[in-house]
Order: structure tokens, then C-alpha cells, then sequence
């Protein structure tokens, strides 16, 4: 009896010391899945509930994911996110990740300059449009249209591009050449990967070179109807441009200032609506060069004005452009901005900036002050826990552009980029493709691939996707009947996209 | 009468206009002031007090940072922080920022490894010992210290290094070539820029490479008074290396096992502090590769039991090492480590990847749950805010590398460093060097200048340095009468660095 007690006392020890420790490594676990789970909830797209055919998509387009991401890190030397966009761009094609992206309804694109939105090699096709007169060296490109030889100076001569190509022995090879001048894209390491005033260069170049063949009006018209249609077939449904809307011209010569070009995108928008009924539309955002004068500013915002006036529907807002670097800060033109800011919709680029602390960095501060409705780029913001609270308190959704951040040097490796602190905070993000004609980037696709694929946790799914396009459509310039209509026609084409998903994998 | 009511009525109308506008560009002003003073308040070191003369070395060192902040930002060619460490290390000992910080006594460095603490420039010396063979070829070194040739196979076959060296025309050369052994500095752009894989496989060699040199007692010895040494002349004060406590071998064939080295260590800081009083000390921390069994890491925690019995003083807990990527994570271990964790302390590393919701990255949250005292390296943690609500509220500090960081691939740009945000943010940041000897850098000069010229805010000033230093003894493993002691000896340093800036500048 007395060894059975002291058995029944040790075995009630150690089951209580075993249950003890159970209930502790049980906690441990609790906890850890505890916190997994907060910070999923906690990320963007977190808390949505996906329908049973939406569950479906998800395992499969999470079995790609996983398999490509293991892919890449067991073969850095075939893929490799640590390197610069320009070394994997052509595999990202492969991907079937990128393949269910590309087929994925992905809403509007909310950050996108006019002269850039369009791949090179849609743009060469407008290269072949008569009386296009060149000045060309090996470094210089000039473009006009024109009945005679252009009087402009040129360092050569000017020579009809037609002739010139015709005269090549290799057309392709002689178009591309010529694309070079209309693209950042590059193989070498060493340029790819210069500092950012050196790619910034370039980039100003590209703009004056693509820009000098599209001011013709006819060839903007076409540039512009073939760039919807770009977006539209990368499944954009809704788009807002940045225009400066710089003048254009005539083979005649007359020259056409201020509204025309709005009206003309306009024009050609009504013209793409009527044969893709199902594309919502475009708005525009007007911008001028931040390193103009406080008048020239002023100027700037009585045209916006005037704009807001006669398109009300067409005019979203007002925007700054130009390297934020060594443009002038937001603070310069404050009085202005701010006696402007009840009557217009700012959307200004902030903290397009590696710089922390300098009046870059905190154009962040201005532009939530002025009550911008949006962010563009916002890369600073991570670094400033203050301003986080703000644009999260005030909801300004964050335009976020991945690709271009890598190809205008400011982060290499985009697992760096601070949007995947922006999708774990489940801040309000838009992505979008700034320049995607200028990288020979997808419209859209790519870059929802990288922050997808490269960005975002590896458990980030379909949710995730599919609050980036909600985003897309909530932080929009649409009023609230054109958001209805847009998520209407969202929500057709995502349960189209649903069923064409299962079937692929069938 | 009528008219003049009339002028007063409009009179007041337009003050008061006026005035209302007066008031809102005031109210603006005083709202971006508060922000940018609230954003200044949170960060590391905001709320420190600078007396007279700790205000007069700031103005001094603020003149230097903001003058060589501009040259960097205007002359990108010769000073440019977006790319790799190599290829502006050299530059930095021209800048007067890191002069003063050099000077400056930076408290304790507390994330080391013990064998690659060494300037390469050190380590040669020690390869002028006698009886160093080396079994040698151009992409193969390995060294052993010996009476008679070594048994031990060699490719080709083990030579003298003294006879090799004395047989090459030019000895300058020769221990430059030798040189390249011990060291990770290259000033091939496309060896830095390497994936992370490429480029431990070069580091595991070069660690390789300078244990075999130092795996013979009498060298260790040496090799450990030297590193000491260099730590203290760059004004460290108190130091915790982390080791892995491997064999050492005598010439007579006499093979030390597990305890001997940390003796060894304890044995040499004595003897360093009866040479140096102002030294405060050297704590270890046990660690064991994270590629091991279970087995392999339930035997090392024995070990740190026993160490912790029997040097309580000299033993400060433990840690897993190796690529994190490629490692197995700390959950893999948590049964014995969360067994162990009431007794042991931890320092794990944690989150030093770019992969994100991958196990290494999950590795934070395991750190975390096991009650690691700080977390090395932390690099991922700001993709995870609920990780960094626990780490502020347990107070839990990070011990941030940013050179190791460049080097070992995880960020080319040290400004996309996510340090600028926990400085942001006032997280408790210890900064340290990893491995210093193996990239050519000072032992904590380097690290502390990148902190503060590259990844810091403009507005970072001596407040941070200075906090960062307390941080350093706050944070360390010293019981409260050794952080007592370190932090007289630091504010006695401290008095005479102030006053050796301001004569510096008179």
C-alpha cells in the first residue's frame, strides 16, 4: 500500500511535470500561430473571404508560387530578385505565376505619365508614319514631322527616317537601334546599375526623344488609342494620366496649345470606349516640372482650374513631375498649394527619395498637408512612423510603383522595398506602372507580378491580388457611380478569370 | 456716413480675410514644425539633453555632415552610398564626420564572431610565425603549423610559407596575393554584387582560410590580444564575442577541446585589462552552426551549462550561426531551446534575409518567443509589425551590422538599410560590425559612420551617436555593476572627446 502510494505519488509528478511542459510547448505553438495569423489578418487583403471557386484558384496559383519561389532561390543563377529588373524581365514570361496575373482582371492604374505608357515596340510602328523627318547620331535623336526639311538646327543633317531606313541594308537591325533611343532598357550591368543622375539622364533623354515623335497631333492621337489599348489587353479598366499637356502640331504648322491635348484624349478615350464598351474610362491628372517658378506654378493651377471647369468629368487633379531630388521641394510652392487645395484634387508625388531627412524626403509632410489624395511612390514613407500614422488615420492610398523605383535607381533588390512593410501594415496601396513604355515593361502585369511574387510574403494569395484591385477601384477620381459601374465590370471579368484559371489547370 | 460704413464693412471683410489666411499659413507652418519635432522626439536618441559643450562638438559635427552630405548628393562619381561598401570604403577615412566619430568612445561592440574580428592587415603578421606550412594554390589555401611537413593531404603538396614567401621576388606581393585569402574586399563590381549564395560560399572559404591559421594555440593568443587591441583603439570599451569554442592544437600534437578555448579567451582579456585598465571586459556567447541535428544542439546547450557553471562571469548565453537562409530555422530546435531558455540566455540571430514569410524570416518571431535578450541582425523584422510591437514593449534590442549586411548580400544601398526606420521609429539599437576583420573595415568606425552619413536622417545628429553608445552598455550582458563601471569610463571618455573636437576646430 505504502510502495503503491509513493508510485502513484511519483507518477502523478511526472504526468503533471509532463502535462506542465505539454501545456507549455502548447502554448509556445499557440502563440507563435497566434502571431502568424495577427500579422496575416493585420496585411492587406487580410481579412477578405474568398468564395469556394476562389479558393480553388488560390491552391493552384499558391502551388505556382511556391514552386517558382523555390525555384529561384535553389537558382539564383537563372532568376535572381537581388538583381536589377533588366537581368530577369524576359523570364518573368515563363512564370505561371505571372501567366494567372496577366489573365487577372487588375482594375485601374492610378499612376501613369501620358508620353510613357507605351512599349517600344508599339512605338517604333509610329516611327513608320510619313513625312517623319530624323536628326540622328549615334547619341542623339531628333524627331519632326514635316512636309520639307525641317529649319530647326540639327548637328548632322535632317534626313526623312523612311530614307534612312530604307537605305539600311538591315531594317531590323536599323529599328533596333532605333528603339534604343526610345527605352531604358539596357544588358549592361554597369549602366543598369549607375547612381541616380546618371539614369535619370538617360530617362530625360528617352522623354525628349519619345516626346519629339509624338507631338505630332495625328501620331498622339494613334500613341494614345494604341496605349489604352495596351492597358486594356494587360486587363486595365480604368486609367489616370499625368499630362503636362505640352503643345502639338500640324504638318500645316499650326500649333495647338493648353485644353487641345486634353480634349484629345479625351476625344480618342471616347473613341476606345465606343469599341471596348467595358472600358470605364481615363481622367486626367495635370502636372507641371517642379523645378519651375512659384509663378509658373500659379499659372499652372489657373489651367487647372479652367480645366476643372469645362471637363469636370475628364480632370482629376494637379501633380508635380520631374527627378524629386533636384526638383524644387512641395514646401516652395506651399502659399499657392495651399490657397489651391479646397478648390483641387492634389495627387503629388512624395518621397520618390533614398535621401531621409532632406526636403525630398519630406515632401511626404507637404503632401499630406495639402491634403493630397494620394501618394506617389511614398518610398521615404517607411521611414517616418509619424507620417505612417497620418496617411493610415486620413486614408491616403499609396501609389506604388515597383519596377520603376528599380529602374530609376533607387532600391536594387525589390525585396527590399519598403511595399512589403506597406502590405504587412495593410496601408492602403495602389500599384501601379509609372512609365511602363520606358522599361518595356508590361502595362500592368509585371509589376503586380514583382510585388506579388518578389515583394510580398510568401504567404500573401489571391486576397492580396485581389485587394490591389479593390484598392485600384476605391482610391480612384471616379465618382461613386463610376466606381459602381467599374467594380461591376470588375466582378464580371473576375468570375470570367475564375473559371478560366480551373479550366487551365483541368 | 454710409460710404464710410460701407469702406469699414469691406475693410473688415478683406482683414479678416486676411487674417484668415495669415492664421492658416501659420496653422501650416506650426503643423509641419510639430510633425518634423514629433518625428525628431521618437527617434533613437531625441529626447537626450546636450549640455554646452556636447551642443558645441554637435555644430561641429553637423557643419561636417551636412557639407559632405552635399558633396556625396552632387558628385555621385566619387562618394556614392547606393553602391556597394568596397567601393567607397577608402573614401571614408577622408571625411571629417568619421575623424570625429573615430575618435568618439563607442561603449561595446556586443555581435562578433571571435575569429574574423581581425584587420587582414593583422592577420599577415601572424602568418610570419614559424613552422607555418601551407598546403597552397590559387584558389586553395590552407595552413597548418607543424615541426615536420603535414600528414594531411594537399592537392599539391605543403610547403614552409616562410620559404615560399622568401622564394617569391617580391614579398610585397606575395602577401597581397595571400592577402586575398583572409578577406571578402575585392574591387571587382561583379563579385560584390553577387547573390547572397555566391558570396557565402566565399565567405565560409575565407573563414576557412583564417582558421586554419589560427586553430594553433600560441597564434590565438595572439590573434585575440591583437583583435582586442584594435577594438580598443577605436575606442570600444567592452566586447562580447560569439564562438563556437572549436578544437586548438599545440606543436606537439596536443589537441584542446571545448572549455580550453573559452580559458583561453579569459585568460587573454586579463591579461589585455591588467595592460589596458580601461578595458572593461569580454563576455562569450556560445554558438553552434544551425545546419546541426538536434542531438548536436541539446549536446552545445549542455555545453553553455557548463560553461555557465563554471565561468558565470565570462559566459553571456548562446546562439545558432551559419547562412540563415540555408540553415535549418530555430523552430526546427525550439523543443530543447524552449527546455533550455529559463537558464540559458539567448542572443539569437534573426530575420537576416530578404525572403519574406520564409522560415528565416519566421526565425524572428521563434527568437522572440524564446525570450532572446536582442536579436542580431533583425534585418527583416520591419516587414513585421506585430514583431515590432513585441520588440519595443519587451524591450528587446537589435543588434544591427549594416557593412555585413552590404557585404554578405542582403542590401547594396546602405540609405534602403530598414535600420533607418527602427532609428525612426526609437527601437532599442545596438549597432556592431559581425565580422569586421573579414571586409576589410575598422572595427566599428566603419558601421558607426554608414549609420550615421548614410542611413540616418539628415537630422540625426550627436544625440543619436551618443544613445547609441548608451544603448551599447544598457543592452550589453554585463550585471548592473559592470554596466556601472563601463558607463563611468564612457562618460570620462566622453569629456575628453568632447574637448579634443572643439580644440580639433579651433
Amino acid at each position: 500500500m505504502y510502495v503503491f502510494a509513493i508510485y502513484s505519488a511519483l507518477c502523478l509528478f511526472f504526468m503533471r511535470r509532463y502535462e506542465a511542459r505539454f501545456i507549455n510547448v502548447n502554448n509556445y505553438l499557440l502563440n507563435r500561430s497566434n502571431i502568424l495569423a495577427e500579422e496575416y489578418e493585420l496585411s492587406l487583403g487580410g481579412t477578405l473571404i474568398l468564395n469556394e471557386e476562389e479558393e480553388t484558384v488560390n491552391k493552384i496559383l499558391m502551388h505556382w508560387k511556391e514552386k517558382e519561389s523555390d525555384e529561384f532561390f535553389n537558382n539564383p543563377q537563372y532568376f535572381n530578385f537581388s538583381k536589377h529588373y533588366f537581368t530577369y524581365k524576359n523570364h518573368i514570361y515563363k512564370s505561371k505565376v505571372y501567366q494567372i496575373i496577366k489573365r487577372m482582371p487588375k482594375g485601374a492604374a492610378l499612376h501613369l505619365h501620358s508620353s510613357l505608357m507605351l512599349h517600344v515596340d508599339k512605338l517604333i510602328e509610329l516611327t513608320y508614319e510619313d513625312h517623319l523627318y530624323a536628326c540622328y547620331t549615334d547619341d542623339h535623336l531628333d524627331l519632326q514631322f514635316s512636309i520639307t526639311v525641317p529649319e530647326r538646327p540639327c548637328p548632322l543633317e535632317w534626313s526623312l527616317l523612311s530614307e534612312l531606313r530604307n537605305a539600311s541594308n538591315d531594317i531590323e537591325l536599323f529599328d533596333s537601334k532605333l528603339k534604343t533611343f526610345f527605352t531604358l532598357y539596357t544588358e549592361n550591368e554597369d549602366i543598369m546599375n549607375s547612381d541616380i543622375n546618371f539614369t535619370w539622364n538617360r530617362f530625360n533623354k528617352v522623354i525628349h526623344n519619345i516626346k519629339s515623335l509624338i507631338r505630332y497631333r495625328p501620331v498622339r492621337e494613334k500613341f494614345f488609342y494604341k496605349a489604352l489599348k495596351s492597358f486594356y489587353d494587360d486587363n486595365i479598366m480604368y486609367i489616370e494620366i499625368r499630362t503636362g499637356l505640352s503643345y502639338l502640331y500640324e504638318l500645316d504648322g499650326t500649333i495647338h496649345q493648353g485644353l487641345y491635348l486634353a480634349k484629345l484624349y479625351q476625344q480618342v478615350t471616347k473613341k476606345f470606349m465606343e469599341d471596348y464598351p467595358d472600358f470605364v474610362g481615363v481622367k486626367m491628372i495635370l502636372t507641371h516640372h517642379r523645378k519651375a517658378t512659384l509663378n509658373k506654378i500659379q499659372t499652372a493651377l489657373e489651367l487647372a482650374n479652367k480645366l476643372k471647369d469645362e471637363m469636370p468629368e475628364f480632370f482629376a487633379g494637379f501633380d508635380l513631375v520631374g527627378q524629386e531630388d533636384i526638383g524644387k521641394p512641395l514646401f516652395e510652392f506651399y502659399p499657392a498649394l495651399f490657397e489651391a487645395k479646397d478648390r483641387i484634387n492634389f495627387y503629388f508625388h512624395g518621397g520618390e527619395t533614398d535621401w531621409f531627412g532632406t526636403s525630398t524626403d519630406e515632401n511626404l509632410i507637404d503632401a499630406i498637408l495639402l491634403g493630397s489624395k494620394r501618394v506617389g511612390h511614398a518610398f521615404a514613407l517607411i521611414k517616418h512612423p509619424t507620417l505612417l500614422r497620418e496617411i493610415k488615420e486620413k486614408d491616403i492610398a499609396l501609389e506604388v510603383n515597383v519596377i520603376s523605383n528599380v529602374v530609376l535607381s533607387l532600391v536594387q533588390d525589390v525585396r527590399n522595398h519598403p511595399l512589403a512593410s506597406y502590405l504587412a501594415l495593410g496601408l492602403p496601396v495602389v500599384l501601379s506602372s509609372d512609365d511602363p513604355g520606358a522599361w518595356d515593361a508590361d502595362p500592368m502585369s509585371h509589376d503586380f507580378y514583382l510585388a506579388f511574387s518578389g515583394v510580398a510574403s510568401k504567404h500573401a494569395d489571391l486576397r492580396m491580388l485581389k485587394q490591389l484591385v479593390i484598392n485600384s477601384i476605391k482610391y480612384s477620381a471616379l465618382n461613386d457611380k463610376g466606381k459602381t459601374k467599374l467594380f461591376k465590370i470588375f466582378n464580371r471579368k473576375w468570375e470570367k478569370f475564375l473559371k478560366e484559371v480551373i479550366a487551365m489547370n483541368n
